[in-house]
């Protein structure tokens, strides 16, 4: 069985079949990566294109990674110091790289949006590797399929995200994941760090964390970009580490057998504690593997293939 | 059958059998991007080395993707960001490549003349990517490619390249393919921007666009390369724009069935209006399909391997 | 038979047994990258990560040959340009890239130790391809590869290392495992340029050039790395040419049949002379091709996979 759509550009209107369905196929793909020989030929001869307009470590391997065990051609762009620099629009680079008759681009984009536009013109899958503060979805279908994994089920579990909310595409997509697996979220952080449209979520907003945190069964830790913000109004890092930085001390209002994510990189002492990243509550580097194997499945859905 | 040469270095001194043998091989090599499985095993286990000194998105994704689909390995390098900040010489570069026992070597470089050192000096295969002010001959080639398929022959047409001719490698390698092709050549752009060799060169030179293009069979525009223009008495965009914009007022006077051409990437409104760009005429996104296509044709002629 | 270690760090710790074994299985393999199809599918479904995060053509090139020769996925990350830039830690880089399955992690860092640490860490196989001022294994090994092929036998040599001996980490990984091998060496370099430690590595310490290479078998000269030099005590480029430099006067004192080695990129006419570079006793680019047969050798020594 195969995704009836052709792109993914964010959670928020994909149905908790589809998202169930991706979850099945990564939980089956996952075991791929423990193989001695971590290979399929599922997508051999498929051409998959990571272009990525911001930088990454992370992400772009993840999806290097997930082609190349599916046995797909990763071709790897960053057009920052390519063609950028000679001024080609966004739009005439989608359609360069159609024209080499690629199956798959997964692009990352400071620009909110800018999968969209390729999705519209391309016949191509797309894939949304993050744009800008609005979706970053594979990011939360691994998220996912690490609650999963851990708690059996998504429906009915409390999820706190905690941080920059206004400015994160990872929580973004992990409400719109969330709400339609059956979870309920709250989001927690300063209130300038709060969406205007939050009230329209179907979420509920805490300012204070202690109170966020109580009875949770997940708490999701954002990264704080500080490289984003220039404006004088919003906390010191300081100032947002003593109301929001994640420690031993205010995870024990949660669950007893609460879990903790970050999708990382981690600002170690500013969001979260060393203790806590490092400690038996952080499912932190199960998420980055659950990258490989949610990729993989995306990878797998979306083109025509082999059969697993 | 393959080439009786070890390098593609430019097209001044490639016959019009070989352009045809190129040509001919391209268009048996297409089909492959349109397969489900784009990928034959011809030249497997062979080490193709794209050795890019200027930043590239379309050639050296180009290349690297024809790579790919015969089954070769695809290594990129990008010097400007790692030896070449230590200071080490193209030759001793080369021959550190060369020691490492590559198949073939494409090189870009901002120098004129330099894959042809590289040529001279290395028992390997060198494709020229594009040399300073030189040649661009993989360009040419697709260029020819795609006026083939669109006119049946090359033979006998009328074609009018348009744009800082002193400065592009394109048209300097698509003047001399195309002539040795049988086609008719002008050149047309401001009179600072004509070669001084342009005389010898056997085409017809035009200061005016109107009368460079009436009656002609294929319009091919040349990318303003504003970047490398630092002489105050270059005309501004402007100016530039209002004297050798294509747009369709312009394309009026050219044939019929006239095909517009360019290398991209496209300066929208400065040599190409995006009306043209995108038009009826237009032929750019067909330039870059075929791209693909003879270069995976340059690589399969130049290497000994498996028969198609 | 394979290594039974997880890690190459250094040749500090590597017995003379280990190395014969890892040099035989590199002779072996050599011959593959003179092949028409140079690849086998030893390593088929194995993922090697080249983690540099000091920039690198030749090391990195040569790494990435090998691994693709052997039918392994390579997979390129210079976190200068990506997730450094967000303040990520080695060690969350490090745990971040395990969770992906990789098999193999070579590692380049400006911080001697850095490959340590995540031998550690990591359950997989670390190679280091060169730590701050502390060792370079990979190149010893194919320098002593080069001797081996030239002279028969590594034991009972004398070679003579020149150049900043303090700050090589070249110097370093060949003092120990030509020791190990049984050759005699002899340092040379101005005194400000000699480790305080060097009394205790075991070789003769010079501070003529004359002196040290006479009668010697191998003369291996160092690059010096201006970049890293700010103190003003240094000799400058002119006085350290004067002295160091390998020209074909200084050569006369050694053995009729002395082999002149440089580990690349070389910086002609300061440590060594355009025509002893280029002249017969030059072994450097046999150097660069042992490159690809040793790192070859390390990744089929270090990994379960099919027998050659």
């Amino acid at each position: 069985m195969k995704l009836a759509r052709k792109d993914i550009l964010g959670l928020q209107d994909v149905s908790s079949e589809e998202i169930t369905l991706i979850l099945d196929t990564a939980d089956s793909l996952k075991e791929i990566s423990s193989r001695s020989i971590k290979k399929v030929p599922t997508l051999r001869g498929k051409t998959v294109i990571n272009l990525f307009y911001e930088p990454s470590t992370r992400t772009r391997t993840s999806f290097e990674i997930a082609a190349k065990r599916l046995s797909a051609d990763a071709i790897n762009i960053s057009p920052t110091t390519s063609s950028i620099a000679k001024g080609e629009t966004l739009i005439d680079t989608a359609r360069t790289l159609e024209s080499m008759s690629p199956d798959i681009i997964i692009i990352r984009h400071s620009a909110s949006g800018a999968p969209h536009i390729l999705a519209r013109l391309l016949s191509q899958s797309i894939i949304n590797a993050g744009d800008g503060f609005h979706e970053h979805p594979t990011q939360a279908l691994l998220d996912m399929l690490t609650i999963r994994e851990k708690k059996g089920t998504i429906e009915g579990l409390t999820v706190a995200i905690v941080g920059d909310i206004a400015h994160s595409r990872v929580a973004r997509s992990n409400i719109y994941g969330l709400i339609t697996m059956g979870a309920s979220v709250r989001v927690c952080g300063p209130a300038l760090m709060m969406p205007r449209d939050i009230g329209r979520m179907g979420v509920d907003v805490h300012y204070d964390m202690e109170e966020a945190l109580r009875g949770v069964d997940v708490i999701m830790m954002l990264r704080i970009q500080f490289e984003r913000h220039h404006n004088s109004r919003y906390p010191s890092t300081r100032e947002y580490a003593r109301g929001y930085c994640l420690n031993e001390a205010k995870i024990t209002g949660a669950k007893k057998d609460v879990m903790v994510m970050h999708p990382g990189p981690i600002n170690r002492g500013i969001e979260i504690s060393p203790e806590v990243a490092d400690g038996p509550y952080s499912v932190i580097l199960d998420q980055v593997a659950n990258g490989v194997a949610v990729r993989m499945a995306l990878l797998y859905l979306l083109l025509p293939g082999e059969q697993l």
